[in-house]
């Protein structure tokens, strides 16, 4: 069989993230095909040119039409902001492409829907860029609770916070406009939701709070402007099973730089997750004498899958990048028709089903079902 | 002036530390009479009898009233289960004597109610023995955030978590019954209500979400009952000043012992307070060097008073009981007349409000704006 | 029986301590005497009389000779600085009273000699003020130690760090005279000494390296003055059964306020110990499966005896004064015969003469056998 | 100019390493010509040909000698076990290839002469793999104790620990054998020891001590058999500029998996960092007020360069993996004339050299001076 043949679309943050993946899958799993990587395309002719150099792509283009249009490509990651998603997703699925698109799907629910539409009909992969839910330790804790090491899950807590909106100083942007979305509901609350969909499948019911840390930020250009979304959002969900939750995700918190925390709490146990300590996972086990019982920091280690690809000894630690390897490695997985571990546009879209469910909740002040 | 003369009713876990206050608050602070401990009431005499020899008290008996009707007891310290919280506070103002009463008031509003009204009639002090207040890291949390030391505040969430309701297993008991209240929320959530009042004031709105991890539990005489009410409460909030909150209650979280975590974002820094290490806190501050920011981990210091009437090194930390020790400090201070950091029974009665506007709130599944 | 009549000599830090530890060690314990708090001794009359008031002491003095020979007083507390322990303590013992004397013994080895013979003669309990041994968690890790929870010991770090001689711009002041004693090695690694003795046994064996961080020091007066002594000392040990340790110890690393951290290494596990954090310890446990190995934060809990004593809910934590109230139950133990756990003279001497070795070593460059 | 040609030596958990990296490294910087992956060696041909594959090699040799003949190969990665670098090494150098090798040099002191005495002649790159000095985070506390943040350094102690030889009933293998080399100190004592190096310089006077904590070990085929070297090594350090300094090495302790603590002590503050949570660090600065003074946790930023190079937001971690590509980058700056930051094989030397005056002072139980 030919290797896969790749294209690249977009080369800021995600698309070098995306570009590692494709260098390294073969490195890291060995049992797989290396790809080949086979078009990158970006804004214009110069920048893709230069990055298709340096991230290892044979041919660069400013049209990503071309590039989903040639034949030598297999699969398309679509890196590019979010209001670019829809429309080439669907064009590359429609090409008859294998799409691994960046996380949100798109910022009208209507464009997510189109998206798993023309996914389904054209019999295609496509998977989102929720990488969280690769670690290895994430992965483990899910084998735990599914073990039932902590019994019946019937609490959980998730808190996900960064300070990129924290300065009031800072100019308004983009990110503070209604066009770019409900503010730190789409924009990232979707990590946690995504783990929560991984753990324990799709919320029920929901109502939330939102609010706006600073309701004007001063303008570069001077004068102030009114800031259109919300900085913080705060979520009280219901779970399959009876399970209470509580989401918490706020973009304007100070000293947070890439903190998703996740608590649950079951009738055996509890586990504690922390993604800027994401090499350690703590579990409490309400089992022996209770003289010794308390949370067991546990680091990382070859034993949690796929730790073991990337460094035979425990502790020493995975990054960021790292998770978007094993992604690669579960897409590649998909496609080849094994059972795999990604999050479908199918998945996607329910997550984004109840990010807008969250934010009618909001506007309405009531809770909302979601079907 | 004669020495204030005190009189102790209830010496279990609170009773005790009420004694242990009342023994020591002259020797670590030195600048108030000595106490005389004159009467203690137990529900029996002879544990009465016992423990006025342990806790060194000159009378002991079983019967509150003749406590209360004693002229040598200027202050009565009422350390009894929450149902006799009302009858006892009232009867003591009513014969004229200030009243430390233990959180919270009492479990139906209308006697909270009856309480304050009989405490403003008295003209005595009455406040609740609300002692996570009284840290001295918790005091200069409010300096810093009065100072503006992180700026204004916006947003704030707040955890309560132990887990002595965490095991399924255990037998029913009467924390299980309607009526020993709604459960997490009146049960504990009132401690760090009492914080976010003596930090920030009080509640203005809230929504509610509560739940139950164990629908029944096995009685010890076999068979199984129905609980009755909520082991978790979590709720949506907004203070005074446009702050958003959120509060977590959990009475069944496994492997929470005291944990009481608060995190406090501002325009200019955050704070984190965890009451498990309760001689310490974090402080970020947005200044300086971006690549030196980080929390900053601060233990309990003679700077933070009154740490240094305890200890006059850093670092060496103070116990829960000591709390109470600087709680019984404020009382006598408030009984002179001087200016005082004590949750009064107006104080108290307000934090009882929203904790019953937040059961109303789950009950009709809405929001409650809180008079 | 008369009640214990107890004598206190200083009311500096160490002096509040024990007045507070005999105002509440009935309260707490309940099972002993109430002692009678009987003769107070401070360097000057007004400061003795206002101390014996605030800390509820009978009689005040300015000669402690007179509080000695006070046929009410049974028990002195000697607390004033190290010059005075030998005189204070041989006088008391002489006078057939029970002492406990803070540490170390002596700033002379031969001084401390002196104590223990009179002891042994006087046949009268003499304690030394090692608090650290009392904490409810560290008689826990002596007893998962002793069950070999952790399997035979092998290894072991302890680090005693604080900063109150860190700030090289601070006066020359007597801390740094050689008459003050070695610097951190008296000054402090004694408390560090006393829980590997308790734990362990004895030093057997040691090099030792010393420093001075700042060779001088600005005068009060103007000019500058050598430093005599240093403040770190890092020591190289071999404890019985062939144990392996390191001890570090200096008074002037910036950050640390009480620190003293015990790592301790054992065939099937290890266990950690932080002062700073004195209501926690961690216990690695190599069993189970690899997975979920890891070290376990446990939380101070009323299974950890006596810590049930204060407070009857785990996490909520003691502080460093309440570890001062169970020694000084210890010592009424001690007295009343019954088994206990205290630092003897005997102990302590041997604690002292590894100090001295320790010394030695360091001026002779070479390993001390300590006979 | 033509592209680098790689030739790799060894594909065991160091092998991958280096093959991760060379084909990261112009993905990750950019401005590096994409190395050319010319030629694999292995102990037997067909596992050669499989990692070829994997690795994405076009060669693959049972003979490295082969590899090193190959004009195509201009830089040689040598990762097979310590006893095989020197041969290696030289013959590479030899042939005229630069050379990044494993640490340590060699087992034998006269090798790893040689191996410098080989580069000196060759004027080719030979690097050594130290990997850790390469983390952002610790190029980051290089530039904050350069600058004087934390003042004069005085005071210096660095643990490094695993467990992987803690089991007492493991079989005995060839690392417990004398041939292997004196155990902890130089299988991994010289980790911390290059950091060291790259901090604050070369060591001046040493006094060690060691120990094994399991005399003797199962045979797999039945007896025991005698430890010949010791996996415990603690060492009392002097380093220039009269900084006093502890290195503890342990390979038996239990719950230590990648553990290199290192504790920094200066005049104005400290600094503290642990391998197992290498995308953090910890700064204290005395300056400010008191009341505020702590350890701040500072998370790896984009601001610790080259962390930019892989991610552009903070606080979301770089792996192990990672800095091995770092490492890439300094050799290939090194081979280009630029400025670089490795550890070459005069610094590598001279860490060696340390390492035998360590084991020669425990020996001769004396202090050695290091010329
Ligand atoms: N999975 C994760 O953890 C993360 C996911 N993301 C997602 O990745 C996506 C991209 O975000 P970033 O990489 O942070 O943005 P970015 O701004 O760093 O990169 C976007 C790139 O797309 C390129 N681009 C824009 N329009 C294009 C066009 N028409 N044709 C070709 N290239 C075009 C831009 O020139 C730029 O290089 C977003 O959907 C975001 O939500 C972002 C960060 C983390
Ligand atoms: N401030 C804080 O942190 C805490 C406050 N509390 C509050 O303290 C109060 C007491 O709780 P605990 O001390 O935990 O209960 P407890 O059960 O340990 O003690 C209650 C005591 O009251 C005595 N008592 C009951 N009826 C009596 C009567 N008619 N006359 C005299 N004595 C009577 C009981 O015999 C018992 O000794 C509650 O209101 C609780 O909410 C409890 C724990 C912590
Ligand atoms: N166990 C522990 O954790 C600690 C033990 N210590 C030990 O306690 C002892 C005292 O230290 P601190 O309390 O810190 O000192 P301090 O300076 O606070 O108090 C010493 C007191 O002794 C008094 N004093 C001195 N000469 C006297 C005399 N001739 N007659 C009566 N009173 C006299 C002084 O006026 C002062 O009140 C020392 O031996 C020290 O090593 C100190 C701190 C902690
Ligand atoms: N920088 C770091 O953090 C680390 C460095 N190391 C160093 O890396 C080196 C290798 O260690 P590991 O990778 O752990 O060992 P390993 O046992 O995993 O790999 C060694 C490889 O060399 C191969 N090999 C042996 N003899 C060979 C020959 N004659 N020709 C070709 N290949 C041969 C083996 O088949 C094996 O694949 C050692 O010097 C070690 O000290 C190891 C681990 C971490």
């Amino acid at each position: 069989m030919r290797p896969l043949g790749i294209g690249l679309i977009g080369t800021g943050y995600m698309g070098k993230c995306h570009a590692l993946a494709w260098n390294a899958v073969k490195t890291v799993f060995g049992d797989v095909e290396r790809p080949r990587l086979v078009h990158l395309a970006e804004a214009n002719a110069g920048l893709a040119e230069a990055r298709a150099g340096e991230f290892g792509f044979e041919k660069a283009t400013a049209d990503w039409r071309a590039l989903i249009a040639d034949p030598d490509v297999d699969v398309v990651s679509v890196t590019t902001p979010n209001q670019f998603h829809a429309e080439m997703a669907i064009a590359a699925l429609e090409a008859g492409k294998h799409v691994w698109c960046e996380k949100p799907m798109a910022p009208a629910y209507a464009d997510a829907e189109r998206m798993l539409e023309t996914a389904r009909m054209s019999g295609k992969v496509a998977a989102l860029g929720y990488n969280y839910i690769q670690n290895p330790v994430m992965r483990h804790i899910k084998t735990l609770v599914g073990e039932g090491t902590i019994g019946a899950v019937n609490h959980i807590r998730v808190e996900m916070d960064e300070d990129f909106m924290a300065d009031p100083d800072a100019f308004f942007y983009w990110k503070s406009e209604l066009s770019a979305g409900y503010g730190a509901l789409d924009d990232f609350a979707v990590h946690p939701l995504s783990l929560l969909w991984y753990l324990f499948g799709h919320v029920e019911a929901v109502i939330t709070d939102m609010a706006k840390p600073y309701p004007d930020r001063p303008l570069s250009e001077g004068g102030r402007r009114a800031v259109e979304n919300h900085d913080a959002a705060n979520v009280l969900m219901r779970l399959g099973g009876g399970i209470s939750a509580v989401l918490m995700a706020n973009r304007a918190a100070w000293g947070r730089k890439g903190r998703i925390v996740l608590q649950i709490f079951g009738s055996k146990g509890s586990i504690v997750y922390d993604q800027e300590r994401m090499n350690e996972f703590e579990l409490y086990q309400a089992d022996g004498r209770g003289s010794e019982q308390g949370f067991r920091k546990i680091l990382a280690a070859p034993a949690h899958r796929p730790y073991d690809r990337f460094i035979p000894a425990p502790g020493h630690g995975l990054g960021f990048n790292d998770l978007k390897i094993i992604e690669c490695r579960e897409l590649i997985r998909a496609i080849s028709g094994e059972p795999s571990s990604i999050v479908t546009f199918e998945d996607g879209l329910r997550i984004e089903k109840s990010v807008h469910a969250m934010a009618q909740s909001f506007h309405e002040r009531r809770w909302i079902e979601i079907g």
